[in-house]
């Protein structure tokens, strides 16, 4: 008898050793024919492998990232085939799935694949494809092992196997091709539908660049020809709205070279953008209670080491900034925390006076290398919208459902309605790895998840994922091309109220610690700007936008009344600006569509004689003619619509 | 015959030679009482000193600086006498006058002196002073003067007098009293008739810590008892409205050992004040043109190498901050032209997109040593709030005059009424010392000249005061105690364009370097609360007070009254807060006006019938009892009157 347990905790019972496929059918045949892998005990199995003892199995569709793994695997040995075919003498090195795809490592001699070769290769693969061969695994020994490739004369393979021990060296087939290999495949090749080579590149033979440089083909692959065709179109859309590309449109912001890498200048557009949210999120954050404070930018050495910032970052960041007189070492900021919890300690609190809430748009400097920086969503120095709030453990629940609440609101004004919530608790089982006292802990994770209910979060409970200081939750949006990004987080934090000594006198007269809350619901106003430019490819919600109308005369006789129109608006609060360039009105239009504002106001003579004006919105709707008071009427009202007022 | 020329280019003949006092007699009997001392040829001269060649001679009053240094550096003598008869065989060292006074440094052996001693002092001194015995200057050879030092034993006399050239030395004599002296005194003792000894404090023989430890007797003096009374009320009253004490008593900011000195930690009071006078100059820029930008608070080293940065604070400030991996060196950064230089590069530009005018409230950072620090006037990091304007020569008249409006619009708005301006001009006879060449230059000093003539400016032209890289404007502004203070400069420059080799295009087509306008209104954030804190003791201007109002309820009973007027008061924008504590309505008044808060609203039964507000200025004025909008209407006015829209 063989007792294999489901996830869902469900155990079924079998007579003989089975197969994975077997239980996906006895589950049922529709299910099964959507099983590609399968984690049998927390080990990767083939679907083909046989169960002999109990055990937990998961199943795996293309819908499960593990799915798509074993999917994107399976199709790198089909590369490795097909390469094999078409470039005689190819040596394989290592070919793992990655994010949306895989790549193959090859050692091709002489010979070269570029561009024009692709279609070629991709041909070869569906080829190969479509002869629904089954990949099987079979265990070999060193010696055998080595033997293949030393024949094959793959000095990569050799090397791969050298640092195997015997016994648990495994080889891959399907069809007429044999590869080293840990397994976790799909069924068989027929599941692969869709393949396109997608680049190649120099890759040095494990990353050393004292080692022979191969060549990396880089694939990706699906298995239905409408999902890759709808792959390729979002990465199209992605490369019209990356942010660098668009920052720049815009005029947003730039580097330089002299300043330093990652460094980036806000030009005036994305400035006046930043600011714009700053106060948004001011003034919601007055509402809740905020205070606003400001702290410098570097610290001494030793208010580093007592947050414990500079164990953490000390080495691998900026270095100390030492002084010409008197041996003093200050720090780059790396957080602002430290500060806050100087200020909260520069005065004495009692419970009356809790929760205190500092917040500040506090740049902070971490230095990452020149290689990881990307536009402004991997930077040096970036402004954190934080905020730290100190409060008694029973006002925590209360806090922490407030804090949610903000973060909702800066979600929905700015238009992310795509989210998920994950809570992040203490591994129970490992009580030393945590810091805070057990009860404390407890009423903190219950605050977490009560709120997070509370407030009716679509979240997941990750057990063991906690910091060491506190348990925390983290929001996970989806933007509009489907890619997750990790926006706002919650941290309860028990560690900087010790470090820092913080205390507060309590209704019974003696002095306690209060907790830490850590929040930013932008997160950093660079990567929440990089994020927003994706998310909208520029056209942000009205109340954002930097110039919300364009007014087009239609000639110069026209400039006098375009310009009472602009003062018209102007002093209705609404952000505009005027062309009265001696060009097309195609030309005119055109060029406001590239900035994306989103409305075009166009006067000419009946415009004047009537005292109208005629709009049309970015993307091309006429709304036609109208007076002045119903077209601020109309940007009014769709300002209201996604820029609520908080009531947090 | 001898040539006297005074100040104002006439010329007095002499048929002999004649002492200073002689010229001014010449002039008129009247003047000559008031003359004390002269400088003749641009040296320090006694009012006794006999000319014998034709020369300039400049008369100095008690209200000349110079004037003041004399009287002091007299008063420094007689100090002097009075120690050698209260202390018997005390030694001598040096006593210069100093800003408000003197000082002398003396070896009292085994003696002290304590304040109980001061008023024996100041009696002696006054004695001595009422013999008005005349200060006679004679020179003595350099064996001379050793031989009476030696016989007294003074080892500090001996020492100065080896370091002199035997045929300078000179000695002073008075009463029974000689000193080894440059000169430089007023003509008797008699005209001291006010004295007052300050402090004593220990001071290092030259000031080095290895030598011996001297007495510091710190005094003042002035020709009239009155003058006296007033300056040591005017100190009373500084060290009431000392900044560093007000700062915390209103909650505006603290420092932290921690953090590090002269790195002000900004408490939320006064983060709120700092972020309204930053709103309120954000305003006036954006009415004038300038674009807000953002730039990082590093740079690499090589940009400050560029800018010259490095060549003048490199040494001395802040040193480089080095990266873990790529050998990079980054510094704090001392200035933010150099940024706002390569923001300006990252585009080109015609003359029709100029000028270009980049504001940023930009936090620089300049190592100052730990004993030059003081509260906000003299910190390590500090916010200027900062722009440069980029235009062609042709426009430079026109944005000056431009940002002289913008400096006195802030002045007025901010209750500094009292200033004056210099004008600092290149040095003609000395070409070399300035970059750019003379064309722009005599440009450019014009249109600073006609800018403050047109704007009506009280202002001095200090030739050869210029900075190498172009002529400048600078407002010295006085505060409530009669104390003067730079604040708000403006700086024409040649050199940065150069050095970032910034261009545009021209009408002509052609590339030219554009002209770069230096300015600050306020300064630096921290100095400007500074210096208005001491000006306006806490009572800023009504519009920038961090609360305007406090609604105090009589009881409890009333307290949802007082939340009412609150609310309604806060409907209004007028920032309030409410104490309803049960407290006696005296406390809570005394506790408000400590607060400053400008008025206070009392609500009990009376006022809840009547639907009415008792109102009360800060500082005791009763307004009586009044509804809700007559109040709001008082306040409306009185913000009206000092904060006027800018019309720049």
């Amino acid at each position: 008898m063989i007792k294999i347990t489901l996830p869902d905790g469900s155990v079924r019972e079998f007579s003989e050793s089975i197969t994975v496929m077997d239980v996906a059918k006895d589950i049922s045949e529709g299910f099964a024919r959507n099983v590609i892998s399968a984690k049998f005990n927390n080990t990767i199995v083939e679907t083909s492998t046989e169960l002999t003892t109990d055990g937990n199995l998961v199943l795996f569709t293309w819908r499960d990232n593990e799915g798509k793994q074993a999917f994107r695997h399976s199709t790198s040995h089909v590369l490795a085939q097909a390469l094999e075919e078409l470039y005689p003498g190819v040596k394989l090195s290592i070919g793992p799935a990655i994010d949306n795809g895989f790549y193959y490592d090859v050692d091709l001699g002489d010979q070269t694949i570029s561009e024009k070769d692709f279609q070629a290769i991709e041909g070869k693969m569906l080829e190969i494809a479509r002869g629904k061969h089954e990949f099987k695994m079979r265990s070999v020994s060193k010696s055998d092992a080595l033997a293949k490739y030393k024949k094959e004369g793959n000095e990569y393979k050799l090397e791969l196997i050298e640092n195997l021990e015997d016994g648990t060296i495994t080889f891959c087939d399907h069809d007429t091709f044999t590869d080293l290999c840990r397994g976790g495949h799909i069924p068989n090749t027929g599941l692969i539908k869709a393949v396109k080579i997608m680049s190649v590149a120099g890759a040095y033979w494990r990353g050393d660049e004292k080692n022979k440089q191969l060549t990396r083909v880089y694939g990706t692959s699906f298995p239905k020809q409408k999902e890759l065709k709808e792959y390729l179109e979002l990465l199209e859309e992605a490369k019209k709205r990356d942010h660098r590309k668009l920052g720049k449109e815009l005029g947003f912001f730039t580097f330089s070279q002299k300043v330093g890498q990652g460094l980036p200048l806000w030009l005036p557009k994305g400035a006046a953008l930043r600011e714009r949210l700053e106060n948004f999120l001011k003034k919601a954050q007055k509402k809740a209670g905020y205070e606003m404070v400001v702290t410098p930018h570097i610290g001494q050495k030793e208010l580093y080491v007592t947050s414990g910032h500079y164990a953490k970052y000390g080495e691998d960041s900026f270095q100390p900034i030492n002084t010409p007189a008197e041996g003093e070492e200050f720090l780059l900021k790396p957080m602002n925390c430290p500060h806050h919890c100087e200020i909260y300690n520069s005065a004495p609190w009692s419970y009356r006076d809790l929760p205190i809430r500092y917040a500040e748009f506090g740049t902070v400097y971490r230095y990452e290398q020149s290689g990881e920086l990307h536009g402004l969503t991997r930077v040096r120095g970036f402004t954190q919208d934080d905020a730290h709030i100190f409060c008694t453990p029973d006002q925590l629940d209360e806090e922490f459902k407030k804090v949610i609440d903000l973060v909702l609101y800066v979600f929905g004004s700015l238009g992310f309605e795509n989210f998920t919530a994950q809570v992040s608790l203490r591994d129970p089982d490992n009580p030393e790895k945590y810091i805070g006292d057990v009860e404390n802990w407890e009423k903190a994770e219950n605050a977490i998840i009560s709120a997070a209910k509370d407030k009716g979060l679509d979240y997941v409970i990750e057990t063991g994922e906690a910091a060491f200081y506190g348990p925390k939750l983290d929001f996970m949006v989806k933007d509009a091309l489907g890619r997750s990004w990790q926006l706002g987080t919650i941290q309860v934090d028990y560690n900087l109220p010790e470090r820092f000594d913080l205390e507060y006198k309590g209704s019974d007269n003696e002095m306690h610690r209060p907790i830490m809350i850590h929040r930013a619901p932008f997160g950093s106003m660079e990567r929440f700007i990089a994020i927003l430019l994706e998310h909208t490819a520029g056209n942000f919600p009205l109340w954002l936008m930097p110039e919300q109308v364009i007014v087009l005369s239609i000639s110069e006789k026209y400039e006098k009344y375009a310009e009472k129109v602009l003062n018209l608006l102007e002093n209705n609060e609404i952000r505009a600006l005027a062309d009265h360039r001696n060009e097309t009105m195609g030309k005119k239009i055109r060029e406001a569509e590239m900035k994306k504002i989103p409305y075009i106001v166009i006067v000419g003579e009946q415009e004047e004689k009537n005292n109208t004006i005629s709009v049309r919105k970015h993307g091309g709707e006429d709304i036609g003619a109208i007076n002045i008071d119903e077209f601020t009427d109309i940007i009014t009202k769709e300002i209201n619509r996604t820029l609520k007022p908080f009531n947090g």
